[in-house]
């Protein structure tokens, strides 16, 4: 897939035994973790009690700067965070990680998900005096946890406590005073690990890749519903809220979302691909003389399509790697060489050959069609489209940024048809029965986006955000 | 004064009754308001309800572009403000104006002035529960409001409740979903006058130089205790706290902190300034043959000097007009000339001459004794120091970032002792009997930096501040 | 004045016994001339025959950072240029200093003038083969002085030759692998002094007030024809071009161009626009209650028109001083408030009174009369303006960017014409006669922009260039 | 390769029949060619004789912005330029296309090469009084020109004639008032092709994806020696030089510098890698369970080995894709960890497997001990490395910046050593022999940097320049 969905967010924590520049440990962190979000990022650091923040709209590369770094200082627990939003108001008051001060000191909170009944607990809270500064779910979370912290002895139980109030997807990265807490909602929707680094050092991450950035090793995942504390005393778990839910970990994160060298829950993310591309191979075979991936998350799909069916694997593009945010785009009339700019097809491995073409996924469709049309004209002879994904149907509430329904092509047409409006000899896509076997160590799927069937309810008011709308004003 | 002391804010506010280009009008009123605030800045514009917020670390033309500016789009209400803070942590978390969301709507707030007992309604609110986001008195002042709102029937009523909470130094500009509100605090410390343009539409600013910018006419000023609304009904008072305490208007901002330009509370800020040099002239007269002032704001009372003494006014300096703020300083063996790279001494004025030197003030004495070198290097065969304000002795609790005590100089030595240490041949300092005569409209002054009499209890705990200090960690 | 003419250039250079940090002098010897130029500046740097030059398009304090200053590394000698160039082709190409290679080593040349044979003499070149990288005066200056280098000893020498074939103003700081030169052309258009620091230092600057900056003493100007060499063997002259012509100073760098704390040609630039008020009030006397000047270039006469009068002199306008490239300009519809924004008037100096209104000259008369309707908007009753130069009618041909005569209001009224065009009740310029008695040391004086009696032919294709305009192709 | 060597230059050119923005072009094509030269670009439009050129240190995404583009405004002829240059002095005066002025007009070069006997032509014409601003080659070569000129018709004859002066490596884009000229050297050693796209309009590029990128056609290549003119009389050669010198194609375009999209006389460069791949598995056979590439460039090579041994083809390798400019380097104690943050290897591919590695070269062969050390940590159990390049013994001359012969590993050490070195289980080079069979239609090659086989003469003084060393001072 070519730029077409996306994650919203990436953690990561650390607390070491002694004060140690853990800002460069976050940014190199946050930069492994860049492909969760792309719109804002920061970093907090903890110096015994008092915290440093910064953050700002930008890739970790452009917000930060050796002097900002030195800024935050030395501490002994840091957090950071990366974030994807959409376009809307006020994305710089909307990074990440939230910081805030309540009776018992300050805490940074950084957050990856969706909570379902957010608007219902902030209404709840505005009507007792509660005021909010931003539009983000990280605010009322952190609200939410002030709140129980007055009923209760620590901030993880606290933590405990909120998860009966919070519904929907969140992974969270908690910073108290003293202590770094990792939790991850009871149906784990969203990936959350656990590394360790010499010297006791111990670290929380979205995914294994931003372990591996900092010299970390894998030592397992958060269970979904558990709260994972780390403090002087060692690190310890509270599992009230585990298996008090079915697991719902998130398909797409295996089919697009996360890097290919992490491993989530288990189960390695370039292998669930490559296992795509077998099942695609076996699911819908072709004669063919060359297999080719859409860069970058076609790639491993296409490897294992290659293998499976025995037909040679070959590079079928060059992905422009120096596009950057202040890139032209092309005026409305050039538009259609967008995708050429970026990526260019090898005419050398397609030029009168049947070419198999795997991409993750088929969302609108246009793009798609566009790639195909540069494969004709570098010379292919038949293109035969294999999606890694089923059809996309349904929307996602727990964090997936999929066009409304009336967007998806799926939704509107047969495959024959989409075949037809894309341009392609033959189109497969995945089976649902498939694509929960992608993953060898891991079971327990959300596949809404394409059966509809939700792990839990869906917001009411799901798409409309009272604070992004134009409302009546107020009557007073 | 040369770069010694800064005032903590300049505010703005404009009620359209039509949706206008309301940031424009903003960017040039905060431009004229730069002066009392080059730390940051921000514009929030309320677009029936919705409120855009931009703000950021800088000044207002290197923080708004004209796309930022374009992106706050059009509205019928906007509120704008600069701010000068101390070196704290996360500046950018402290810049206004304050968008908080409530259980009303959206509302925007500016604040200018020091809340003496904030920590303390800080403490009574985190006790409940209650998050805050940033250090800044202005989210104090946001949560009293929302809380009031809770049990009154509109904002201005819980603006007027609130000032029963909170104690100190307080101009504020608040932007409702529907309104547009300034409120001064019973003493009146720092100013806030009313405007109005043509169609009706009404504006609020710390100065009345900002009407002038955006081409407004002063109507009053807002009085101590009063708080004035402007909606769709047209503009009203409430006036409960009017009265209930004795004026108390900073004498700073005709010293130094305003601009010439500006009218305050019925006095011209220039006349005040012409008068301290009269009045400086009446009570230490000397023989001499110029009258020269430290830019810009000792060229004022030199003026006065000169008129009332007879000896005739000279430019004595050309200060360079193009210090930005990535002027690079000189190194430390260096600094001596940075004075000189600043402001340059006018030889053919001071040749030869005895020379009266006005400045509105003595702080510390370094910058002094170095102006006063540059003189004599320049030829002057006598200097006689004059300052526009009496001896600087006890801090200001209201807004003023005075030096602590220890460093300032009128603390530790005599008027004669200061005049050799800076090198002049006579030094008179403004009296306390006369400084409060500047205004010939205006009464009811403030003048505690000099007199040490305070109007109010200054905070108990003043100096520290909980989130900016190294605490002991978290016990739980 | 108040931003209407721009002169092109200011030049600086130092030689040092020992290497040293000489980037930090240039650098704040730019900032003080930053006023001669402010489109492009730079800094060239020659360490034993090797020169690092950097030089960008914007001021001083905005192209060089701590940064770009130590990449120049450390030298023995150093030289520096601020440009204003009209909005021609590839302002970043016409950056000065010079720097080219020739048989001979590396040499950086710094301009200031107009050379008025330089098209002709770029034609002889050309026709030889030679090729030009820019379209500025220095590169003719360069190859000619290249050129003449083949032919003799020194480039010393070849700078006395080269005199013999350029026309026009122009002061130069020239620096050889192991020399600094200074080179000011035989009528002495544009000014150029000598300055000495401790250690034997050697400096060279277009005003003396860049001498003060870097704490240098003023020894002499450089005489009209004189080339001035510094080097291992001390300083010394070759005088062969002294006393060719007659001297023609440019009056205008004391009417406006130069900062009022320079002294040039032995007379002191404040003192002379002092004096200009002076002959004003003698010229045109008015019965009046207050004398302002239009800041900044107008203060001085005003203060000489004022103290000439016995008419109290007054704080006419606050200019902002936060003004910065990236100001946004109003939109069309508001570009009557610009000169507001920029210039206030304090009311409580001019309301109810009789005003005279000092400003060094009158070009359009655009800027003049919205200045004269803030005054009589803040309620001046009366407006006499005084103008301390006489009637511009003339072009510049030697370095000062005056509009193209039928611009130029002088040239289409007389003066009863202009004081109603532009608003006052009465006006009046400073004669011919008495603007070449401003300097008190100083004779022979270029005032050809007032008279047209041009000290040298000006040149035959003047107005056109033939690299900046749209020329029929090349047919070959 | 793994960001070790560095090609000169990328360059563009483009004629259309009617004024158009054919600066859009220039940006779209160079952001293609953005692999040839990341140090700085250019671009320079041609309007009716009228040339303006934009240049700047930077990425062309970072240097261009849409108003640098529109200032360029439109045009009917264009060139651009990426360039990559050592760290040397005055980055941003050698920035191309370099603009000069001389007797016919205004010319705008780009070139790509070196010219070996650069500095004996550069003093030949010093010593006739020519001044030189860059030390670049582009400078020499418009010299040599620009005097041609004077002696012919056209400035297509002046290249003929000028190819007889210029040594060495040098394809060319010219754009004079009304033309756009093609030029490569007579051996042929850097690329230049010709494309054509709809309404007549022709482009020459450095490479073919360059043209992909605008949608325009490859036609041919420049022949080595040719001249090609385009004007509007349409396209024709000056073929005087072809033929006077066997080809020297320059092999390592093949192995690296050039985009495996691109067809460089005649053949496509993803097959040349592919087939040295296919040639290693013939060469260095060996036992093993998967192949993997380093990325980007030793991936083609990888697919051609698995094809050709049958070991199936794996993704070895994540690699960032977010690194920019500003990306903050690991301080000395991490920077094992930099190859990780920009390399992490996927361990679901290596785990427990018998892995072949293919990289490009082996230079100084740090890195890739590094990248070896990775995949054992990531648990391959044996490491047989592959390189598609033979050894590099020899300096290049011709515009590859390969690291002096003392630094090349393969100078001090057998291949066995080598291999105990980067500690890999066994290792093999592409021989000599096979080299140059990559390309299956062409013939021609320089491979001086395998075999010491210099095509002409190298420079005398290669490794010096008089401009960048420290030189003692002129005597005069």
């Amino acid at each position: 897939m070519f730029d077409k969905l996306h994650e919203e967010c990436g953690l990561f924590g650390i607390y070491s035994r002694e004060r140690k520049n853990l800002a460069a440990d976050c940014y190199y962190a946050l930069y492994a973790l860049q492909h969760r979000g792309q719109e804002s990022c920061g970093i907090a650091v903890n110096d015994r009690g008092v915290i440093h923040c910064y953050k700002d709209v930008g890739l970790v590369n452009e917000v930060f700067t050796k002097e900002k770094l030195a800024g935050l200082g030395e501490g002994r627990i840091a957090v950071g965070h990366v974030r994807y939003g959409t376009a809307g108001v006020n994305p710089q008051q909307n990074a990440q990680p939230m910081v805030v001060h309540h009776m018992k000191g300050t805490t940074a909170l950084a957050h990856n998900g969706v909570i379902t009944n957010a608007q219902q607990l902030r209404d709840e809270m505005e009507a007792q005096g509660a005021i909010f500064h931003t539009t983000s779910d990280a605010e009322v979370i952190s609200q939410i946890i002030a709140a129980e912290r007055l009923h209760c002895n620590s901030v993880e139980e606290a933590a405990v406590r909120a998860m009966d109030r919070l519904d929907g997807a969140y992974s969270l990265v908690i910073m108290s005073p003293s202590k770094l807490i990792a939790v991850r909602d009871p149906r784990g929707f969203r990936p959350l690990c656990i590394g360790e680094m010499e010297n006791g050092c111990v670290v929380f991450a979205s995914e294994s890749c931003a372990l591996d950035s900092v010299g970390a090793t894998l030592v397992r995942d958060v269970e979904p519903g558990e709260v994972v504390v780390m403090d002087k005393n060692g690190m310890r778990s509270l599992r009230d809220k585990c298996g008090t839910c079915p697991k719902s970990h998130c398909i797409f994160e295996y089919i697009y979302f996360a890097r290919p060298d992490s491993t989530i829950d288990g189960s390695s993310v370039h292998m669930a691909r490559q296992r795509a591309g077998a099942f695609l191979a076996l699911e819908h075979p072709v004669q063919a003389d060359v297999v080719i991936g859409v860069p970058d998350s076609g790639l491993d799909a296409a490897m294992g399509y290659a293998r499976q069916s025995g037909i040679p694997y070959g590079l079928g593009f060059i992905k422009n790697k120096y596009i950057g945010r202040t890139f032209i785009q092309p005026t409305q009339s050039d538009r259609e060489n967008l995708v050429r700019i970026k990526l260019n097809p090898v005419s050398a491995t397609v030029k009168g050959k049947r070419v198999v073409l795997i991409d993750d996924s088929i969302v609108r469709g246009t793009t798609c069609a566009r790639i195909i049309k540069l494969l004709r004209d570098a010379g292919a002879t038949e293109v035969h489209m294999r999606s890694s994904a089923p059809e996309f149907r349904f929307p996602c509430y727990f964090g997936t940024d999929i066009p409304s329904p009336e967007n998806l092509i799926a939704n509107k047409h047969t495959t024959e048809e989409i075949a037809k409006i894309i341009g392609v000899d033959s189109l497969g896509f995945l089976s649902c029965e498939n694509v929960i076997k992608l993953c060898e160590n891991t079971q327990g799927f959300c596949t809404a986006c394409f059966d509809g069937k939700y792990p839990c309810q869906p917001p009411k008011d799901c798409g409309t955000n009272k604070h992004e709308t134009l409302l009546p004003e107020e009557e007073e």
